[in-house]
C-alpha cells in the first residue's frame, strides 16, 4: 500500500503568508520528491520598527514514500 | 428571533488561499441568499510536480434564514 | 529579564486577510512601542450582497515591555 | 441502520444564552422533523451602549433522517 | 500538601443548563465532602417533540481529599 | 472552480465503529451524489446490560457540488 | 481602518453564569468605551458547603479603538 | 434528577482498537452498574519487533448513579 | 486483558510545578496501588503579595486495575 | 538518556482504518528500527462511486534513537 | 461584584521554565496590583550553539480590578 | 529564503521535566546543526513503586536548514 510521510516546516517570506507557504513547498521540493499536499498550521511574523519584516508560515508537507518494497 | 445557519464548504483556487475563500463565498451565493459572514477554518493545497496546483480553503459560511414565521 | 506582553486585536481590511493582519500591526504601533511579533489566530469576514465587504484578522501582537526596573 | 444529521445554527435572544439555544431548537423544528438533541458550541453576544443587546448561541442540532430505504 | 481530586459528572435538569450544573454539584455533595469548585465542560440537551426535554451539563467537580496523612 | 460541501452525520452499527462510518457514507450516498471523502471526528457507543448495543461514528462527509454555473 | 481590541475578564455573580457574564460587560463598560461584543470562553464556580457560592464567567470583551489617526 | 458519572479507562487488546474499547466496557462492567455509554478519546499501541503487540483504547465510560436520594 | 484507570488530581507545592506533580503522585499512591504513569495537563498557581504562594499541577494519574477476574 | 523520535505518517488500506494504521507501522518498520509505539491522530477515507475506496490513518510513530553516544 | 482581568505575558529566564514563569509574575507585579493567579499556557526556548540560551514561559496573569464603583 | 524544519522528540530524565527537555535538545544537537528553538508539547512520566522513575518531555525542536541553494 502507498504510504505518505508528513513533515513540519516553517517557510518564510518578505511578501506575505501565502508566499511563505509556497516557499516552504519549494524548499521541501529540493530534498523530497513526490510532494502531494501541504497544510498551513500556523501563521506568525517578525515585526521590526513597527513593520512586519518576515512572514512565517508553519506548514505540514505530505509526500509519497516510494520504492520501499 | 432571527436565526443563522452555518454550512461548511471547501473553496478552491489556482491563485491562493484568500482567493479560494472568496470563491467559496461566491459559489455559496449561487444557492444561498443573505450570507452574512465567513470564517476560514482550514487551509490546505494539492501539490503536483513540486508546485501548488490547487489551493483549498475550508470555510464556514453563515447566512440568515428568512421567512420561517 | 526582558518581558513580552501579548495583546489580542482584530484588524480589518477591504482587500484581504493578510492586509487586515498588517493593519492590526500598523494600528498597534500607534500606541505600543517595540512590537516584536504577530500571530494570526482567526480569519473571518463580513459578507454583504454576496461579496466579502470587510476582512477581519484576529491577531495576537507581542511587544517588549521596557523600563520597568 | 438509523442515521443522524448534524447541522450548525446560531440562535438569538434578547434574554440570555439559554433562551437563544432554545430559540435555535424551536426555529430548526419548523423545517426539520425528528430533532433528537442539541449541543451548545459557542456563546457570544452583541453589545450596544454598554449593554448586551443580542445573545447568540452557536449550536449543533442533531436529527434523525427518516425514510431513506 | 493539600490535594484536590477532579471527577466528571453529567447533571440533568428540566429547566436549563445552569440548573443542570447546580444539580450535578448537589448530587456530588451527597457522596463527596469538601467540594471546592466546578467547571462546565459541555452543554447538551435531549430534544423530544421539537422541545428540549432534558438539559445536560457536563461538569468537572473538584474536591479536597482529606485525612490521608 | 469546483466546490466541496461538508456535512456532518452520525452513522450507526451493531458491529463496530468502522462499520458505523461505512454506514454513514452509504446513507449519505442515497441523497447526495459525488461524495469524495469522509473523516471520522468522533466515536461513541450506547451501552445496555454491560454490552455495547449501538456503535456511533460521528463523521464529516465531503461531496462535490455540481452544475452551479 | 477600524480596529478592535479584545481583552479577557472574569465576571462574577451570586446568581448564575449568564449574570456573571453580564457583570463582566457592565464592569468593562466603566473603563472602556465602544464595546461591541462579548464571548464566553469558560464557566467555573466556587463551591462552599456543598453549594455554589460564586459563579465565574471567563469572557473575551471586544471594543472599537477610536481616535488613533 | 438522574446523574451520570464519567470515568476514564484504557482498555487493551491483542486484536485491535475496537476490541480494546469493548474490553474497557467489559472490565468497567465488573465493578460499575448501569453503564449507559462509552466514547473513544485516544488510540495508541505498543509496538515490539515491528509489530503492534498491544492495542490501547483510551475511553470515557458513562454510568448512571443510582440510589442517592 | 489488563485495564488501566485514569484519575485527575491537582497536586500542590510551595516550591514549583514539578514538585506539585510529584506530590500528586505521592498522594495518589496512598490510596491507589500500581500507578504506572502520570501526565501534566495544566499548571496554575495562586499569587499573594506579588509572589507565587502555591503551585498547582493538574495531573492525570494512570494505574493498573488488578484482580477483577 | 534514551531519546525517542516521533514521525507522522499516513497509512492506507482497502480494508479499514485499523488495517491502515497497521500498514503505517509495517512500512515505517522497513526504514526505522526500534519502533516502540504508535498513536492514531486522524482517520479519513477516499470515497468513489458511493463506496470507501481507500482508508487513511494518520499516525504518529515513535522509535528509540540508538547509538548516539 | 469583584472582577478579574487576565493578561498574557511571556516571561524569560536563563535558568528554566519555572523560573521564567516566576519572572513573568514578578514583572507583572511592578505595574499591576492584586495579582491573584497565574497559568502557564506555553513553554518555548531559544537555542544557541546547541544549548538553551533563553527559557520562555507564556503565561496568563489574573488580577483583581479595584475601585471601579 | 531561510527555512526551518520542525521535528518531534521525547527527551527523558531521572530528575525532572525541564531536564528531560534539555536532554532532548542535547540529543538532537548530536545529529542536527543550527537548532534555533524548542517547544514543550507534552509532559508525562513513568511511575514505579509509587515514585516517578522516568520523566518524559515531548518537545518540538526547530532547526535552520542550510545549503539548499
Amino acid at each position: 500500500m502507498p504510504i505518505v510521510k508528513v513533515i513540519e516546516l516553517v517557510g518564510t517570506s518578505k511578501v506575505g503568508w501565502e508566499d511563505a507557504a509556497r516557499n516552504a513547498v519549494k524548499e521541501a521540493g529540493k530534498t523530497v520528491r513526490n510532494i502531494v499536499g501541504v497544510e498551513i498550521v500556523g501563521m506568525t511574523a517578525k515585526v521590526e520598527g513597527g513593520e512586519i519584516s518576515e512572514y512565517r508560515a508553519d506548514v505540514k508537507v505530505a509526500f509519497l514514500v516510494e520504492g520501499r518494497d
